[in-house]
């Protein structure tokens, strides 16, 4: 940047080491660690760790990986469900330099594969559960990652001859490792890989400002300190869960870690832990509302929840309120570090009953504090769409906590990132009080438990049948698991013995269980003049079938 | 930076417009205004306003600062106590470009003259209340900004040819005025002069990125959110009000002004507005300490106060708690933003009796969240000292939340910064556990109420006077203010009648009121062989001189 002579506050106050360093999530744990070192940070089972021996486990962790030529610009891959390994991955992979790839545990192994390869991982740390799914993934890699399994209450034991165990790989690193910032705050601290098509996986890069900054945001809008416990009912591997594994380090809080969200054993870890905070997309909540009488504990204290993924059904908000919990809504992508807007509540809300209560909750809501701009667009126009709550337009953002790019894919980065904005491809109206509502999600995903699902991918799928001569996949409201796909199949001529059960197990063998569609309806497409199918009218149908 | 080509998250994933955004606190009063509108973002006396008129008043100012030619580079001063208007500036002056300069109100005008022609004022506001004393700062400048004088409850109304009036010069902006966002957020946001001696003025030069931290890691660390409500008992010239004019309106909560903190205020504007949030030197938890038992009223909800530049004794602490409030004890410098550390609380501690409990209080603690590192290193070596409650160091810092530097003051800006640390000048000693305590505060300031006054300062008025002929000056201990200076004098030979009252006077002429030594001890000042004043010797004297 040119200098201005002229401005007296651009001579001699140039950035120096002294007041300039990298904003990096890093910190937290390491300023943790030196003020709760005997705190407990993380609660697993049994087991728990203080702050000083999270630390020093990721610090020796971090050397290993030095050690073994792991370091600035390599992806370190985690197939694991929320225990304590994938958190401190969290920390242990980027203090080495390099980048830290959580993974669906959800996915098939030929996905995996595709990720693995995509992302040019150099280790693969994989939990013992999924041991089998990422020996399948690596099996048929030309050039495959070492692979390290992380057992779970006790160590894993390999066989002679077998990979490494995570505890072993550990212990090659000093708990003094001195790891270094980033050299700079945009360096990349993790990569997740969207629900995009099969043929263009989208590696969504995120740096540590991003981190840092979303960290900071999430903890103040959550309302975390050093007296909360977290439940990681959250999947870390969902955009690093939220930047939670970050957050509630930043404020020195206590981690419960947990292998599978059972709805007895939450109310259990709530009741035991005196848990304060956890997230979960609004199954998670259904699940609590519908479990066992008998294994709903009650609590005296009130319990936060953040949900988000789909709007909480006011059933559902006021299922939750009745068992001591508080919901906030919040919005969001993978692309933007998970949420991006919160529903801020109104004081004048309080006044409102059950039902007026849950319409306002259920709306996407505001901004977070750490986003710099969001605005609903006409799309022809480029306008702010009139706050009127019916203007339909897509809902674009700016700042600091969106990532990088797409990586290797500067195409889909360029239109994602068209016009000085980030492009949600979500459709919504801006209330008079603007806050902001989805009306229409991105068209071709369907949210299933919490979990992103691409309909082109299962399209893609099915198209490759023999007997399939058309398909399309949209959603299905269900009350268990949110929305379901739903596929339209035209079957080629003379395809006569095509069926629901014929196509059900083509889908189990070509893609993850979660993303097989539960319905399959036969017949001719509805199209437009131009020969596009009318996927809003296929929606409309799935809508009236209800949930069968 | 060299690209490194092998590096693919270094490929086609460079910072945008949509993904980059200078951090400027200037955001959190759009988002404010944005999401709670309606809401009471001021109170002062019977007035108040919303976050909407809040937002529209400040976006006017800087329209109207912008016509008059206001912008990068160039320097808006403010004499004013905690009063809306400047509580606006922090916005209104940035959001046009330019560099706030809060005035410490209780300087003399010799030196805000000093400072105005320093800083190279483009512009002078001042409150009706400061309007004699700018006025005759203005006086003898060769080139005087314009005079902006703000009233309080009701526009100031100036006489025919006089002054133009804060609310007219106002209504020159319009509400839409599009301010912009710093180009970068190393640009300069404010300046504050410390304390320092009188030829030699330091210019504290903030970026907006610093304060964009520190607002909300004090928003963070004290608990903030958009239920809170703020009481302006601390000076907002002082490192600008510890952030809290950005952290407060970072979280939406609620600001109550007060033009003078006046104790009995205090307790009726805390029951009146139910403020949960407050700071202040110890002087003032002293005050309330020592209210009048009939104007004590007691309140039912926990107010949160934050203390800083001496440590709280016991009695204080136990004292504040018995009517309501929670003491955290923060410690920094003007450098530093205010707050670099805190005095964490560490459940523990919740066991001890009070004296016990105030002995930890009375700790400066550890280092705030958006700090990067703070260190106490052995002077001589610069290597860290042992955590054994014991050794002494310079207690040193690293991070964002520090200055750019000293304006036009490069010299001083490098020894500030020396080996890529920021030096303190406070010595420490660090407990097993981690927290620093303070021993020896930067020797030649004395802390008095709240006010940082230079030594040096007050001796170099005390050698002018023709009859001194060595002085030197220490801080007292003293109930009311915490120091008060104490000066040590050895008359010129001959000079048979000086005496206190007469040097009392002196200073009177010659420093501002709340700089002028409270006693006067004439004799031999004590030397050390090399000829050097040894002032931990009248430091013990004026010690045992106690209280009086």
């Amino acid at each position: 940047m040119a200098r201005d002579h002229s401005n007296i506050y651009e001579q001699g106050l140039d950035r120096r080491e002294a007041n300039y360093q990298p904003l990096t999530p890093l910190d937290f744990l390491k300023r943790a660690a030196d003020i709760y070192p005997n705190k407990t940070a993380i609660i697993h089972g049994a087991n728990s760790w203080t702050y000083q021996q999270f630390y020093q486990r990721c610090c020796r962790m971090a050397g290993a990986l030095a050690k073994n030529g792991i370091g600035l610009g390599h992806t370190v891959a985690v197939i694991a469900p929320n225990t304590p390994i994938l958190l401190e991955s969290h920390f242990s992979v980027p203090m080495a330099g390099a980048v830290l790839n959580a993974i669906n545990t959800r996915l098939d192994f030929r996905t995996i594969r595709r990720l693995l390869e995509h992302g040019e991982a150099r280790l693969l740390i994989c939990d013992y559960e999924y041991l089998a799914l990422a020996k399948e993934a690596l099996s048929t890699l030309s050039n495959p990652p070492p692979l390290i399994v992380a057992g779970d209450e006790a160590p894993y034991e390999p066989g002679p001859g077998q990979e490494t165990d995570y505890e072993s790989y550990l212990e090659n690193g000093h708990p003094d490792f001195e790891w270094q910032r980033p050299n700079d705050e945009w360096q990349a601290l993790a990569l997740n890989y969207t629900s995009g098509t099969t043929g263009n996986p989208k590696g969504v890069v995120y740096h540590h400002r991003g981190a840092f900054l979303n960290a900071m945001g999430n903890a103040m809008m959550f309302g975390l300190d050093n007296q909360s416990t977290y439940l990681w009912t959250l999947p870390m591997f969902h955009c690093n869960g939220w930047s939670y594994p970050w957050a509630v380090t930043a404020v020195g809080a206590t981690h419960v870690c947990m292998r599978s969200t059972d709805p007895e054993e939450i109310f259990r870890l709530i009741d035991r832990h005196r848990v304060t905070h956890l997230c979960g997309a609004p199954i998670i909540l259904n699940m609590l509302i519908h479990a066992d009488e008998n294994k709903k504990i009650k609590f005296t204290h009130r319990v936060e929840i953040a949900t988000g993924g789909a709007s909480p059904p006011s059933s559902v908000i006021a299922g939750m309120e009745e068992m001591g919990f508080r919901v906030t809504h919040l919005y969001g992508l993978t692309e933007s570090y998970g949420p991006a807007t919160i529903c801020a509540w109104q004081t004048d809300w309080d006044q409102l009953d059950t039902e007026a209560k849950a319409r306002k909750i259920a709306r996407q809501g505001v901004r977070n504090i750490t986003l710099a701009e969001q605005e609903v667009l006409d799309p022809e126009t480029l306008q702010a769409v009139p706050h009127d709550g019916e203007s339909l337009g897509e809902v674009v953002l700016k700042g600091n906590t969106l990532m990088k790019g797409y990586l290797k894919n500067g195409q889909a980065s360029d239109e994602a990132f068209a016009d000085n904005w980030f492009h949600t491809g979500d459709l919504a109206v801006v209330h008079e009080d603007g806050y902001i509502e989805i009306k229409d999600r991105s068209k071709d995903i369907i949210i299933s438990g919490g979990e992103n699902i691409s309909s082109l991918e299962i399209e893609e799928v099915l198209y490759r049948h023999p007997d399939v001569m058309e398909a399309a996949v949209v959603a299905k409201p269900d009350a268990k698991w949110g929305e379901t796909p739903c596929a339209f199949v035209m079957p080629r001529p003379g395809a006569a013995d095509l069926d629901a059960a014929n196509l059900q197990s083509w889908c189990h063998d070509n893609l993850a269980r979660f993303k097989c569609p539960k319905v399959f309806i036969f017949g001719e497409l509805p199209k437009t003049s131009t020969g596009k199918v009318q996927k809003y009218v296929l929606r409309e149908r799935a809508r009236e079938m209800g949930d069968q």
